[in-house]
């Protein structure tokens, strides 16, 4: 990405010239490897969504996660994102009625806080500004913007995330591999990693992970796989073993289908956490609720479907949960999140209009 | 450390004067966080050890694992902690007979060639050099330079490490956190931060280690033990904290127990692999073989005392395992080592003296 001095980043507004009448809205879904942001015109006063979105642009950047690139970093990238989707757009910040920024790495108040800050400075005071941890964007990416019920995440990491309608919030997991994210992607592979030197070594059953997982990284022993895991700190680069280890549990590997069937139990186990926390399933435990489920560990591309044992876990104690698979994206999600929400602002405050 | 110029670090040698018959070893251990070089004095052709052992010198640099600082810190770290020993005994090189350097991070015959490769340009030909993962060394440590018998070590990490007595070798676990060093003082402060996290998303039960860990950390939430855990890549931090799961433990927290009683049961399964491979106790499992154990997670300071309970499980097994805590360091394993396997092949080899 270009780097610009303070305030270069906003030159193109000068030459843009936006129609006096658009309004739009900015989402943004930053996460650990990319941060994407979409622009969309919105209509006020208008409750439906038109159907298709009237996106205007969508802009990439890098990782704008400020435990991994520092604030400095993630500041400019995330400015610099929204400058791009504007200026693709054919607008400036004069047009935006709000922004939602979902972003990896926000785990607590002051995080959010911080990150308001700096984004009140960006735009003129009337802008609504909502920061959220990027699991509610992907939420609100199955729900078109509303955020009730629960999603599922579980990519390179993991995490449960869930709203009652009356705006409680709570989430399971998502707190890292150090921290028992078992269910995630990396969690899968360093199981299986790690079931090939115990069977290597003699503490664990003989497994056919051993050579699959060889082969695939063209090691010649266990021993070597040792400095191969810790050449590079990256967990995506170990997630990426999953579909080695669902091939083995197809091909009846025993050590491979309890790795998975271990993992299903535990991602299982994070959205109930969170539907009990938040009495989604009512009472009696049948209300329906939105089950958002999103991440590569939960797309079937192989037999042994990950994500549909994981909703057939869930079923049994909640009949009532609706599985959702996203058609938008994140970014998306945290846009008609934006729009959503500015909706509600703007009824519940018209003397301010 | 002071760093030298290619070669300054040998300029001692030409301001000491030796006495002509001295013969010395050195012994090095070189672990994740330290290094430690001895320098005995030698009798030729004496069997028994001196008893107290005749030590001239002892010096301490930092890390010496390549894997951590790379090759070129680890091998200046080595060569200069060589020469701060050897000055410090009024030594130099040609008074040298042995070394061995017993370092984390040899798990693969590449790894020992490699060290061994430039360890040969700093000492003349005749000197006997040795290679070894410092497990070893702390076998060693145990048995006054024997290789026989198992070494468990649990500090930071975990690896169990044994020799018959005609030299046949085996491992278990040394992998790191990532590949199921459960047993370690990481694994077993991870299991309890992970359970801090669990009791408090609603995945796991409530435990005293909620508040125990928080309190130590000077922290108000859960939520904020996320960002501490990744603050800081620093394994030995977190492990740190295992007398904290263990005064939960003796104050009847049954999650704190679990987590103890499961790590026991690792290192005890490590330990077992290991004389199961190579046979240390028999065909009717009785023999007897020395059993070292090293580290501070099995040196008890508390009353629920895991070196005693790993020791437990391992007697009902092989009931002739005698278990050693060394009197002597590391790098005086190391050392004695040396010793041992210069005079195994002095006895061998008589034509070339």
């Amino acid at each position: 990405m270009k780097r610009y001095r303070n305030g270069e980043i906003w030159d193109f507004e000068h030459e843009v010239a936006v129609p006096t009448n658009r309004q739009v809205i900015l989402g943004l879904d930053g996460g650990t490897t990319s941060t994407v942001c979409v622009c969309i015109s919105i209509m006020p006063f208008s409750d439906a969504l038109p159907d298709p979105l009237p996106l205007l642009a969508r802009a990439v950047a890098g990782c704008s996660n400020h435990n991994s690139v520092g604030e400095t970093v993630a500041k400019e990238t995330l400015e610099q994102v929204m400058a791009d989707a504007l200026s693709k757009s054919g607008s400036n910040r004069s047009a935006v009625r709000a922004v939602c920024l979902a972003v990896s790495g926000v785990n607590h108040p002051t995080d959010q806080q911080r990150i308001l800050t700096w984004l009140r400075d960006i735009f003129p005071s009337h802008v609504k500004l909502y920061v959220r941890n990027d699991a509610v964007a992907a939420l609100a990416s199955g729900t078109m913007g509303k955020l009730h019920g629960c999603v599922l995440i579980a990519g390179t990491g993991t995490i449960a995330y869930g709203f009652t309608e009356d705006g409680r919030e709570a989430r399971a997991a998502g707190a890292g591999p150090v921290l028992g994210d078992w269910g995630s992607g990396y969690g899968i592979a360093a199981q299986a990693l790690t079931a090939v030197i115990r069977a290597h070594d003699g503490r664990g059953p003989q497994t056919m992970l051993q050579s699959t997982i060889l082969q695939t990284l063209g090691l010649s022993s266990a021993d070597e796989l040792i400095g191969w895991t810790y050449a590079d700190p990256s967990w995506a680069r170990i997630a990426a073993l999953v579909p080695v280890v669902v091939s083995c549990a197809e091909a009846g590997d025993e050590v491979a289908n309890k790795i998975l069937k271990e993992a299903v139990q535990e991602l299982a186990l994070s959205v109930k956490a969170v539907v009990q926390r938040l009495g989604l399933c009512g009472e009696d435990g049948k209300n329906s609720f939105p089950l958002v489920m999103v991440g590569g560990v939960l797309e079937a591309k192989q037999r042994w479907d990950i994500g549909r044992e994981v909703m057939e876990f869930i079923s049994k104690d909640y009949p009532g949960a609706l599985p959702i698979r996203p058609k938008v994206e994140p970014a998306v999600g945290a846009a008609l999140l934006a729009w959503n929400e500015f909706m509600k602002e703007c009824l519940q405050e018209p003397y301010r209009r």
